[in-house]
């Protein structure tokens, strides 16, 4: 009788289980105090469990041989906490194979991604857009470009590696984005009744849900995860997104004012030139959208940071895409 | 009969009346052409009106050898609407003498102060920290910090100059940034469910509060604005605001690990060495205080930059807060 | 009997004659050993000549009052040889009036221009475009583009300050950095033939032609001199130049691989991201296009500092272009 | 008959025999030739001596798979002279039994260690302490912070890394500061005798003393070296070392103006914001405690670099703490 | 029978041979998905061919514990077209042995080396100093330096790494900055025909011959390539160039203003003091001198990072000399 | 009869006389309340005191419009103390006329000198050499090089600005670094005995003495103070000083290991590239050097910067050769 195949998201601790999973990570590393091991991990798309494997395991040779990041793998084994954390106990593990399919084995299943429902935030995404653009062109702009690639933007990532770099990741990203965005333009707008000509909300909004449209053209998603496109490399996504906008605004009756200030504001919004900006931020809507923006992948990768590093210490190491070391608590 | 006296800031449009205002500004100029002039403001407390004089003006003489910044005047004139915005026209001028004491005058009418009531600011800061702390202890360090420094609180600038550099400019900035930070905080900790240890709230609000309470002992406010003092100058707020949360914490029962995250959070609140952090944000919260700054204080930098550049053009000069050109609108 | 009427620029030495010319300079300095002078120049289009004007001089108050940078005059007067060089020696001076029209009097001929004629350096830049690039499309793409600015292209200058900033000087500049795009195009093509793909010399000179285009949106032109319009503060135009090919392309068979390499040249012409570059060059086409590009802006600003400068000693002052001292010779 | 147990430390250039050691080093390397090697080093407190271990040898599995930096060994063998400088030869190895305690192993004798007695240089310090300062709350409020911190500063490291990163690395390196403190103080007293305030000798001996004393909490000594604590990771120890003397000092009648310039002196001990000092040094006292400690870290650092590096050519490999080339000498 | 000797560089694809070659390159890497392989590449003077030896492969043992980079082998095998270029398919190898002398073997015929040959452009460059350096005094210098170190310039590469490393590769670096320099002084002084002291196009050439002529001293040539001397190290080509010239011109009657412009374009080369320069280019002629070596220099790190990058997409890694991607071409 | 004519330097406070003195300050200021006034300063050799002119005052108009810095004055007048320190009350002014040579004078007496007499540092630096080089031809050199410009280095200034710049600076501070490099040389020479190949002192003491040796060549001194030579600007001290004891050293038998190394100290003694090094410290010798030198510039730039200022508050504005504040004491 065949073993429960169980995924190894739902996996309990120390319950034995079959299940599919990818290799997401292989390291050949050394202990400080120089003990050669591999790190790998195995995932399926809600879950990554690690383990190390040492030079003296019956895996070590097959692990450095033939185990191969981004193939699938059928593992027999089980969930067991151990003082770094949840660690994986690998009893039997092969290639998956044709026959696997009809045990229910999917490539899909094992893709990284989003913890929120692609489609429930691209409707939210455009509930926010609906609600919060006052100006009817303008609103249309935002609404078509987000329905025009209603399905490419289901699965983007928000980039390769160090943010949000999953699927759905762009939506959780831009969602994250946009609501801070709308928070803040309500207040400001509140706080400098004076200011002439006044905070343009609907800019600030517009800009959150489009500052990163260019990762459309920018990145091209597959089955192992996204790349950089030619043009992604050589003008990239800041421009990218700026061409998006102008393309689907013309011919339509865009106030020209807010139209120059939505273009700013996506070419603005990684603030220095050094990070990829070709102006600063020069208007308050450009400004309000790079904070929005910066907080939300800065705050996501220290999340990761402290999630993923196996260091001792109070703080991680600096191998994470932050470049700095981060405090893990418990002093 | 004595002509009415009326506020400056309560002057309509083309009403000529007497009033009292303090010399905020007097710069010795040329023109883009080549003609010398001299650019000078008037304000009291909720008003500050420019005009230019020229050198054949009869006030270019008094104005050159005997009008002085931080003085206080006794003028006649009115508001008149040009195409550079509102200007004083100057019928009559003189220094106030003691007998305008008894027509009303008081210097302190006259000096910058945030258009907010001071007292209400404090009540609200302090309702915030009772209500989003839920740490005991913790709130109460916050609390106890803010009531013992109740008076001088009321009236500190934010900075002596670059933003919020008026009365009653310390709370206004205080009170924005912390109410970003119970937003972001509430939307963070309800993202990221797993992250352990999970966000600390708390600390959050906590810092967001006290970042710069160390400008109580870095500026010393007098008569006719803020200046560093001593201790301010070689050792900065940065560290002092530390020392008062340290000083004050001696003896209570404050959880250690909030503490230290507190503590942290105050001195990264600037995030890079050059900006004045001896530590980058290692904490979430701290990178969440740092965002929530760094915004409001460039935000009304910006809108600051529009509201007193007088150039020609699209967008301000380079002289403001932000060394940058920021766009005025009006494409 | 009326004086001669002599262009300022064909005066010989000595010679006393009528002019008219624009003030084009006038700064309040002092002397190194602290004496008060006004610096004034007045040039006409193809000559500048500058004159201190001491305080004790009886053109001292209405140089300071009255004369204005812009502004046009009828002088009489003659140029003298100095040890500081050329300089002006006035007679008379007055305000240009409106009866001088009839003694020939016209603004455009007191405009700072290029020492070559704008039309045909207009039709040598096409000759090089059509018999240099090879490919028909890209070609024709780029002749389209000059043809149709044909008219504001004559006029247009480089920049508004450091380097070219003269009517035709953007031709002039791009005439330059073209020539030497096709020289350096030949030579490393011939030297490295087993480049795979090849070194596109057609996206090179193209790219020679094109790198600065989008000054026509970034710049607007006008009686007086360029200023920045809102959207080239706003966007630039290293993008906006992208922009241009863009729309001038859709709809064109451009080979792809040509038309991105072309865009990607546009875009990473000034090199570095702190100097306005969103991609640094990532082909070997981009990389010659900005060192062609560059080393002509840098010479042009060291050939006019050392023109322009007045200061004693082996070397310039650091008040110019390039920000650095620029060795005057003469050991 | 058991052969004799010599200190590796005392082993005379070729003679054989036993003694325990720690294995202080582990490195997998490769030859510029390609070859494969484990560069391992065992050390006691005063010595230090590595060796190569080659793929061919009958050690190179033990040491790829069970040796561990950080534990204690007994070994056989010999000390060489090589053109490499010497090298151990390893007849047999062992790790440390615990009967081995019995022949007078103790773990204490590995670390490494300063050449010079940790007592020896305590005393020292304070007798410079005494005799230096001579204002007496100044000189009593050092002498108390060093009695206090008696125990601990003799284990100190300077670091954990970097430079004097070993047992009495601390006293070894802040002797050797305030010494060239208590030199230059004198020196330049003597010069500026017009200097007002006059140059305050007693701060710059007591700033010498103490301007590293934050690091008893930036630092975790155990029993096999140095880590960083919470506190340190998140405050750093230049904030810590003002906490102690602020801490200390407290109630104490400290002369304000003394105190202040010492708490100065200590946070800019580092001179850069991106070095790590909050403040540049902004007194003359503050300046000449910068450059005593910098040149003795810096030069211990180069010392270390040339003794430590093993690689060809007149100039050592980057990898030392300098990140740059250092002369080996020997044109 | 012994096989066909046939060199390396004369292979035809698919031709099974016997030839001599140095083993260049010994890489151990890991695939992106996690397996092991070393990446080994063997050449003669004229081609580098290489290939990946997986750890299965019956070379693996060898490759990884004898294989040696520098060594000379005589190989058996045939280039084979592989989707990943031409690769190398090893039948049969061994170190060469010395018999393989009587065969042809000969050091120098596996060395690096330039296309062109060294004689030939040696000639060149002294053809065009002769006829384009019009001062006589100078061009005696020019060639005298020249013909005084012919033999060491025949050899010399411009650098141990980075750009032209291989033998000839002075040669080939020098002669086209020359080469550009000739065109660009041409032009340059035709342009500005007023500048005063006029551009001095002797110079101009005599610095590109002489820019780089330190590295006789900065480097040492020996059988496997450059090495950096003690006072390459310690001083510098920059500084060394400069020493040459001086020592020579020393006693020779070369117009003082010449000699220190060309001294200066010298010192200049490298343009920012972070690139080697300890004076930015202050005269014309230092600043198309700075631009034509380095437009040659930065050339020909992007062909080679073109030529030589193994992985996937269509840009390179930035394992290259100029540390960023480079677009490979085919969209 | 005529009134006693006193030094400058010697009048008592309130003692009014005549004097002779040069203008060295005249700057047009406007107090921070607006007020305009020029602030001048008159010294001769040892004494500098300066004065406001108010707009009222009449000296107001010969201020403006016939001072002039560098130009000698007979005056007479008092000095008074002030709570801004000494001030100059001024009764009579007027030029120097030819017969003031009768009463006693001459230039001379009024350029900036060192406090310390010249001929007695050169004799103690001759000295430092002679007995702290114990190699004989490396003290050979240095006395040589000392000796064949004895004159022009007694009234050689450090700089033309920022430190040490007036008569007999370069002694001044070439004397202080040479002081401490001796201390330091002996101190860390006995702190790492094992260093291979040792500290060698001789060449600290000797770069001590040589480091600004190419100011010689690099300024010129006239009549008012030093300017930049052509080969200065263009080559710089840090090379022509290299220059220098590479000249003198030709044909001495100097060690070819230490003269290296004191070229490097040389060369190096700046440290950073953009400080003015071409390379960074690579020796012990040559980083104790570059301490030592840095060190005496930074404190007599600060010291300067305390006795120089005018404005309030604790500290000194930035406007100062440190471009910092500085702390002028007294909390």
């Amino acid at each position: 009788m065949p073993a429960l195949i169980v995924p190894l998201s739902e996996l309990a601790d120390g319950q034995e289980a079959d299940f599919f999973a990818v290799l997401s990570e292989k390291q050949d590393l050394t202990t400080r105090d120089g003990k050669p091991y591999f790190r790998v991990s195995f995932r399926d798309a809600k879950r990554e469990v690690g383990l190390p494997i040492w030079s003296d395991s019956p895996l070590a040779a097959p692990c450095r041989n033939e185990w191969t990041v981004g193939e699938f793998y059928k593992l027999r084994g089980s969930i067991e906490q151990s003082k770094f954390g949840p660690q994986l106990e690998i009893r039997k593990i092969r290639p998956v194979e044709p026959s696997d399919r009809d045990e229910g084995f999917d490539p899909a299943m094992c893709l990284a991604a989003s913890r929120f429902d692609p489609e429930q935030m691209f409707a939210e995404l455009l509930a926010i857009a609906e609600e919060r653009i006052g100006d009817k062109p303008l609103r249309q702009l935002v609404v078509d470009i987000l329905e025009a690639h209603h399905e490419p933007l289901l699965a983007l990532p928000a980039a390769t590696r160090n943010h949000h770099a999953f699927v759905g990741g762009y939506l959780e990203h831009v969602l994250n984005v946009t609501r801070t965005c709308a928070y803040l333009a309500e207040k400001y707008a509140e706080l400098y009744p004076d200011l002439e000509p006044p905070l343009d909300k609907d800019v600030v909004v517009a800009a959150g849900v489009l500052h990163d449209i260019g990762k459309l053209r920018e990145l091209s998603v597959g089955a192992t995860g996204a790349e950089y496109t030619a043009s992604g490399s050589l003008i990239g996504h800041v421009l990218q997104g700026r061409d998006i906008v102008r393309e689907m605004a013309a011919g339509q009756s865009i106030d020209p004012e807010k139209l120059l200030r939505l273009e700013h504001a996506i070419i603005a919004h990684q603030r220095l030139p050094e990070w990829g900006a070709p102006k600063p931020p020069m208007t308050p809507e450009a400004l309000i959208v790079h904070y929005a923006d910066d907080l939300d992948a800065k705050l996501q990768m220290m999340v990761t940071a402290i999630a993923d590093d196996t260091s001792d210490g109070p703080v991680t190491s600096k191998r994470n895409a932050l470049y700095q070391h981060v405090y893990r608590g418990g002093v």
